[in-house]
């Protein structure tokens, strides 16, 4: 296994406090029980939206932690849920009279802890709404799932509904864009290689090297399929098609085209992949009206990449293009 | 080889193809000869930045091209140096009529090349400056190099020079500068793996599961010694002591510390890098004022990770901080 880290046990502390240490004017980091508020929680007559998972998916969620998008992440042990006093502590540490919105990806120890965090706030007189994100189209149940799979969608909507609680939105309204965000939005990845948790010491998954996992999921989840290597263009195909036909879109459709490194790529081959995209869609009459391509829901240095398309309306555009100022996503500020 | 590409002659084409698509508001790319212009170019009135080299170090220099930073990049081949066709057809593409600064890296072909380009564009009647990053401190001479190797220290020049382009100073003041943040600043870079370039199709070196390299260049190029791995605490010791010593930075300095990743590192572990050289700093009694991490200067597929420390003062400070609107870096605007 060959990392840069001191000891597995102390992985997830030791980069939050490398977190904290590069981005004081952004945020702050709380240890024991952990949790990532912006520096200046709690903002009083705003919505506050907290979200969490397992580490190693880094920069989500910690990254996306400040001006017009999260209020506060907990981030669990690696590849391993939060726990509800974390998620209960954030939300009164961020919690600014208007209540809390909890953006949870649907594995079932997410949504478990979330769920009980929320009733243990609702006991201290905060009121909370979820959403649940179950975007992957690539299997329905899986290890760490019933139903689908949260991923890429989960960036774009802490974004989109992020910049809503931002400009004054009330919860419901921040309930409404988050539900039609995940339901708008698909997405699929695949793996060229595993990653290694640190605390097991060797890859999730033996993948030969002249095949390829398609429908992977951010933990190594096994996917709908193994094939030999392909070309990016094949791949891209492999990818794009079960989204565009689920959503569905159809021509005269605008999307937010977000291409995704799993950890371990480069970006050269995300804006290869990216381009082998951007034909797929143009042949089918769909406008990519904005994009974003990167790494920010990645399964440690897994190798690999995912697409997520975003059908777009005025509103969607509007606050995707709000500004942002976060380690990860900053704009406009 | 896994990677997520076509051919191996169609990489950097096709990757230009997609950072073209992504980003039209900010840029525009031309191909035969191969560059990258600000897509407000030429800009009037404005002294202009262009820099290139082989690609493969991806988002540097066509991920840096827009307000605020470069106004040209020019992409050899992977780990090639561009050739000076590209480099004047750039200058013509982005002189405003107030000179051009070329910022080069210090390898022989894009050193010799940027020359050859700046005597053309000279016979034209393009006023052209230089500054030639040498900022590595692991090794004198190496495989491409006579002298030290430019690295990290070019991310933060393009950006602190290119906001003083962008504010208005003529060429003998951005040259001033340039000559000043490569004076100030010092890197030193470490790999755990090795890269493969598409063409080769092998790794470009064997490095031992239980070994890393030190003092790596950002093509592979041997550093200063190969060791046993070792905790990340040793790590950034071995990368952040000989830029101490050899800028020197002394007790009450202030700095902007830049934590880079190769290409397959994760943002986790940059973070817990970052976290190691908060430590080390400290007990010098140096502060961090500015800090970067992210993979910004990569070397493809490679995991592992540089230091660059830029000693700042007032003036460069504040142009660290001024607005800047490219792919890879944006804040402000």
């Amino acid at each position: 296994m060959k990392k840069l880290i001191n000891a597995p046990d102390a992985v997830v502390a030791e980069a939050l406090a490398g977190l904290a240490a590069a981005h004081p004017d952004l945020l702050r980091v709380h240890f024991n029980p952990d949790y990532i508020v912006r520096a200046d929680a709690p903002v009083r007559g705003k919505v506050a939206l907290i979200s969490g998972g397992g580490s190693g998916h880094e920069p989500l969620h910690g990254g996306f932690v400040g001006r017009g998008m999260l209020d506060a992440a907990c981030p669990g042990a690696i590849f391993t849920s939060p726990v509800p006093d974390q998620m209960l502590a954030a939300a009164r540490a961020v919690h600014g009279g208007c209540g809390v919105l909890q953006v949870v990806k649907n594995y079932t120890g997410d949504v478990m802890n979330f769920e009980m965090a929320a009733e243990l706030a609702a006991a201290e007189g905060i009121t909370v709404a979820s959403v649940v994100t179950n975007d992957d189209v690539a299997v329905r149940d899986s290890l760490y799932t019933a139903g689908r799979r949260g991923v890429g969608v989960t960036v774009l909507l802490e974004k989109i509904v992020g910049a809503a609680a931002e400009a004054g939105a009330d919860l419901a309204t921040c309930q409404r864009i988050a539900d039609q965000v995940n339901a708008q939005g698909r997405s699929m990845g695949m793996a060229l290689t595993s990653c290694t948790v640190p605390h097991v010491g060797r890859p999730t998954f033996d993948l030969p090297a002249d095949e390829m996992e398609i429908g992977i999921g951010i933990h190594g989840e096994p996917g709908r399929t193994r094939l030999p290597l392909a070309p990016a263009a094949a791949v891209a195909e492999l990818l794009a098609r079960p989204i565009i036909d689920d959503l569905p879109l159809r021509r005269g459709d605008h999307v937010l085209a977000f291409v995704n490194g799993m950890g371990g790529t480069p970006l050269i081959e995300l804006y290869l992949m990216f381009k082998e995209l951007t034909g797929i869609l143009a042949g089918q009459g769909i406008t990519i009206s904005r994009s974003l391509v990167g790494s920010y829901i990645t399964s440690l240095e897994m190798a690999g990449c995912s697409f997520t398309l975003l059908k777009l309306d005025d509103e969607l555009t509007r606050l995707w293009d709000a500004p942002v100022l976060t380690p990860a996503l900053r704009w406009g500020m």
